[in-house]
C-alpha cells in the first residue's frame, strides 16, 4: 500500500557544514549555484514549525533547500512526522504550477525523495505576507493573485476539469498524506473546542469568552460538521494550509509556498482559510498602532477580501464556461443542448455552496489560531497581553458568527460589515 | 500506482467443461464439493450483465464460482471492463461480512486474483428479491435485514467509526475502481437526461414525458449536483449497486451479493438506490395483476420502505451512541463533556442530510432504470407495452419530484403519500 518513503533508512538531516558536499554533485544545483561548493554560502533560516530550510548562495546564483525531518522541528523527536510529506509537497507544487502557471509557486529544481529534500527557487526580496501585513504594508497585487491562484488550482484539480480516472488516481496518491491531515482534522476542528492538552490562549483575559465558546453546542456541532465536510468531500487537490504565512510577496509578485498539507478536500477549505487570515489581520491591526493608526490598513484588508472573492468568482465562472471538460455538470446536458442557462444555474448553485462552506472554514480557522496550538504572529506579536486579548476577543466572536450563522450570510460585504460591527462594538 | 491486476496475462475464462479440472486442486473447493471433479455437476447460470457464474455441485456439497471477464458479458469484447472488479468485489464482501455480520453476504471460500475468480457459498433455495417481488411474494424479514445491513456497513466503514488512517488507506485502495464508478457516474447521473446512444425507453408511449424530463432544467442541474455528491463525498465504503437484483432471499434469510461497484461515496447513495427499487416495484405492480390485484402487495412494498428507513435510523442512532469512536463528531466534545444533547443534535443533522440526499439518489435511480441503458425486470417483464408505459410514467414523475423536490419532503410517510397520489392520479 505504501507508495512513498515512510522509513528513514539512509536519511540524513542536512546541516550548513555538509550541505555543500552533498549537493554540489547534483547537476541541477551545481548549474544554478556553481560547481564548487567551497564557494557557496549556506544559511539555515528555518521555515516555521516543521522543517529545515537553507539559503544557498554561490557565484552563479542561489537556491533554497528545504528538507523534512522525521519529526516536528519545533517540538522535537517526541512528535514524529513522516518524511513523505516532502513527497506530497513536491507533487503539490508541480500540480499547482501546471494549474496556476509558472511564477505562482517557487520554481522546483530538484527533488530527492529518500532525503525528503526539495531544491527550489530562492525568492528575494520577497517577505512572508503575514509579516508584511503586521508591518502595515499593502502589497497591491495580492487580492487578484490569490483569487486567481485559488480559482485555477481548485477548478483544474477537480472533476469539473480532470479526467475522472486521473483524478481518482491522484486522490489515491494523496490519500496517503494521513499524518498531516490528522493534524488539520484535530487541531482545526476539534481541539480548540475543548481543553485539549496542547491548547493555549491569552489568559486570564480570554478565559470567560473561551469558556463560553466551549459550552456553545451549536458551535461544536457546526465545527464537527465542517470536519465531516473536510474529511469526506474529496473535491479537488487543496493547498491545505493556505494562510498568509504560506504566501511570499513583493509589491508586484505573489508566490504560494509550503503545500505539504496537500490533500483532496473541499474547495471551500482553501478559500476560507485564506480569507480568515485577512480577517484576523483586520482584527489584529489595532494591536499594531504604535506608529500611527491603522485605519487605512484595516479598510484595505477588508477590500482585499472583497477582491479575492470577486476575482475568484469571476475566474471560476470563466473556467466553468471555457474549461468544464470533466464529468461533472456535463456539457452534453447543457451547452450542447443549447441550455446555457442550465449551466449558469448549476454554477450559481455550486458557488453558493462553496460560499456557505468557506465561511464555516474561516470561522474555525480563526478560533484555532486563538484557542488552539498553532497561533499566528498577527496576534502573538502584540506584546501587551490586554491589548492582544482586546484584538482576539472580537475575532473570536466574529468566527463564531461565521461558523454558526453562515447560512444567513449572503455576501462578502455583509461579512465585512459584521466584522466592522463586532470590532466597533468592542472598541466603543 | 496500480495495486491490482489490470492485465489479463494468464487469465483464462472458465467453462463448464474445464472448471472441474481447474478447481479440484484448490483445497478450499475440494473440501466443500469433493476432491474428484469427475463427480461434480457444473452449471453455468449467468448473473446479469457482467460476469460468468457457475453452480458446482458434488458429493460433499456445492459452491458458486463467479468469474469476471475482461469485458461486459452481455455486450461482448467491444466493451472492455477490467478484471480487477473481482478484486474490489472480494474486498467489499469481506468488509461487509465483518461490518454487518456473517450470514448477511455469501460466505467466501476462495479468491484467485489473477483469474478474477471468487468461490463462494451457493445460496439455496434463495431467489433474487426482484423476482420475488415481481411474483408478488412478501419475504417478511427484508425490511429489517436491509435496514440493519445498510446502517452497519455504512456507519462502520466511515470516519464515525474507523481510524482515520485505516479509512484513508482503504479509500486509496477502492479509488482504483475507476471503470465501474465511471459506469455509475454516466449511466445514472448523465445519460438518462439527454439522447445518449445506448439509452432506450418504451416508445412511442413515453416519448412525450421523456422529452419533458430532458428539457427540465431544474432536474438536470439537480442530477448533476447529485453526481457531484456521488463523486466527491467519500464518506464510507458503499455497496455501490444495492438494488433488489443484488439481494437474494428466502422467507427468513436475506443476503446481499455483487458488490463489485464498491467505492467510497455518500451513505445516501446505497440507501437511496435500495428504496428506489421498492418504489419502482410499487409502480410496476399494476403491470402484474393477471392473477389478481396487487393492492396488498403494493401496500406491503410501501410498508417495507417505512421499515427499512426506520430500522436504518434506529440502528444508525444506536451505533452513533455506542460505536462512535472515529474522529468525526468527537466524543471529547460531547459525551465526555456531559453534552449528550450536542451529540444528539449532531446525529439529527447528519440523518437529515442523509435523508435529503437519499431522495435525490432514489429519484435519478428511478429515471435511469426507465430512460437509460440498464432497465429492470419489474417493468421489463410487463409484456403489454401500453401497460408497461402506464406503470413507468408515474414512476418517472415520482422520480422527478424526489430529485428536485427533495428539500421539501420531510418523512418517508410524505414520500409514500406522494407515490400513492401520483399513482392514483394516473390510474384515476
Amino acid at each position: 500500500m505504501d507508495r512513498t518513503t515512510t522509513a528513514t533508512d539512509g536519511f540524513q538531516a542536512l546541516d550548513a557544514e555538509t550541505l555543500g558536499m552533498r549537493l554540489e554533485i547534483v547537476p541541477a544545483v551545481a548549474r544554478r549555484v556553481g560547481s564548487d561548493s567551497k564557494a557557496w554560502t549556506v544559511r539555515e533560516v528555518g521555515d516555521g514549525n516543521l522543517n529545515l530550510v537553507f539559503i544557498v548562495e554561490g557565484p552563479k546564483g542561489s537556491v533554497v533547500v528545504k528538507q523534512a525531518l522525521p519529526y516536528v522541528r519545533l517540538v522535537g523527536e517526541s512528535w514524529p512526522l513522516p518524511l513523505k510529506r516532502s513527497f506530497f509537497e513536491y507533487h503539490a507544487l508541480t500540480r499547482q504550477e501546471a494549474r496556476a502557471g509558472a511564477g505562482t509557486v517557487p520554481a522546483i529544481y530538484h527533488f530527492d525523495e529518500a532525503q525528503a529534500l526539495i531544491v527550489m527557487e530562492y525568492l528575494t526580496p520577497h517577505v512572508i505576507l503575514r509579516r508584511a501585513l503586521i508591518a502595515g504594508r499593502m502589497p497591491k497585487k495580492i487580492g487578484r493573485d490569490l483569487g486567481l491562484f485559488a480559482a485555477r488550482t481548485l477548478f483544474r484539480g477537480s472533476d469539473l476539469c480532470m479526467k475522472a480516472g486521473d483524478r481518482k488516481r491522484d486522490l489515491a496518491l494523496f490519500a496517503d498524506n494521513v499524518e498531516l491531515c490528522d493534524i488539520t482534522e484535530n487541531l482545526v476542528f476539534t481541539d480548540p473546542y475543548f481543553e485539549a492538552p496542547m491548547n493555549r490562549h491569552t489568559s486570564p483575559q480570554l478565559d470567560a469568552v473561551v469558556a463560553e465558546l466551549r459550552a456553545d453546542r451549536d458551535l461544536k456541532v457546526e465545527a464537527q460538521r465542517l470536519k465531516h465536510i473536510f474529511a469526506a468531500k474529496a473535491e479537488t487537490l487543496l493547498h491545505g494550509d493556505l494562510h498568509t504565512g504560506s504566501i511570499m510577496v513583493t509589491d508586484d509578485d505573489t508566490r504560494i509556498i509550503d503545500p505539504e498539507f496537500a490533500w483532496y478536500g473541499p474547495m471551500a477549505f482553501d478559500v476560507g482559510m485564506m480569507l480568515a487570515n485577512f480577517w484576523m489581520s483586520f482584527f489584529a491591526q489595532r494591536g499594531h498602532e504604535k506608529d500611527g493608526d491603522r485605519k487605512a490598513m484595516r479598510d484595505w484588508l477588508l477590500d482585499v477580501t472583497v477582491e479575492i472573492w470577486s476575482v475568484f468568482r469571476q475566474e471560476f465562472a470563466h473556467l466553468w464556461r471555457t474549461e468544464r471538460n470533466g464529468m461533472l455538470y456535463a456539457r452534453s446536458l447543457f451547452e450542447e443542448r443549447g441550455d446555457t442557462l442550465g449551466s449558469e444555474q448549476a454554477l450559481d448553485g455550486f458557488l453558493a455552496e462553496l460560499w456557505t462552506d468557506l465561511l464555516g472554514f474561516a470561522g474555525v480557522e480563526i478560533h484555532r489560531r486563538i484557542l488552539g496550538l498553532a497561533h499566528n504572529a498577527d496576534f502573538e506579536t502584540i506584546e501587551d497581553l490586554d491589548l492582544r486579548a482586546d484584538c482576539e476577543r472580537p475575532a473570536l466572536r466574529f468566527g463564531r458568527q461565521l461558523a454558526v450563522g453562515r447560512h444567513g450570510l449572503h455576501s462578502i460585504e455583509e461579512v465585512n460589515a459584521l466584522a466592522r460591527l463586532i470590532d466597533a462594538e468592542h472598541f466603543a
